[in-house]
């Protein structure tokens, strides 16, 4: 039985925009990710997503609205929605989806990034 | 679309191993709890659990080792473990898991709190 610590687990990697994989709870995963700047517009089709923000700030994007998310916030993005994070400075966020989503949704991308990269 | 700030949600109730819901995901909830003192042994048949500790300290016993998990860290206790969570002090965490989750798990208890209880 191992718990799992977020500081030292940011500590393992410095890409941008690339989750990383650190717990499964039945076919769900937990992933890190540090992001910075743009992403790209993009929808999950068949699954909501969370976004927690672990430290400093991001926003997301959405059709008629754009969300800030700080640190000790989360929220949760309708399948089907299309959206837009973004952050100004380097931002430490945990991604909370099913098995198998990838992070560019529906758009294949520069920014599409392997899958199940364990840390 | 609506984010959800931890703090805020924490400041909505003070009562102890009572569960309150704050988000969905797909069929999955996110719960967060102040926890204090000793709760009971018990299992999840069916579904792994995620806590998540939000600040505080939390314990959870397990059959051969006890755990200490520390704000900023998160455990999986895979589905069928007995486990038994405590704090000395209070603490506030976030659970993760599937809809219909009862807290005290496969025993009836004066700790078996309502489900859906949203803040």
């Amino acid at each position: 039985m191992k718990k799992i610590n977020f500081k030292s687990k940011f500590e393992k990697f410095n890409d941008h925009w690339s989750p990383k994989l650190i717990a499964e709870m039945n076919d769900y995963q937990f992933k890190l990710a540090k992001i910075k700047h743009d992403f790209i517009w993009h929808e999950h089709k068949d699954t909501d997503e969370v976004f927690i923000v672990i430290s400093g700030v991001i926003w997301i994007e959405f059709k008629d609205e754009t969300i800030q998310i700080n640190a000790g916030e989360m929220i949760v993005v309708p399948k089907g929605t299309k959206h837009r994070p973004y952050a100004i400075e380097e931002a430490q966020i945990m991604l909370i989806e099913p098995k198998g989503v990838i992070n560019t949704g529906d758009i294949e991308s520069d920014l599409t990034a392997p899958n199940d990269q364990w840390i």
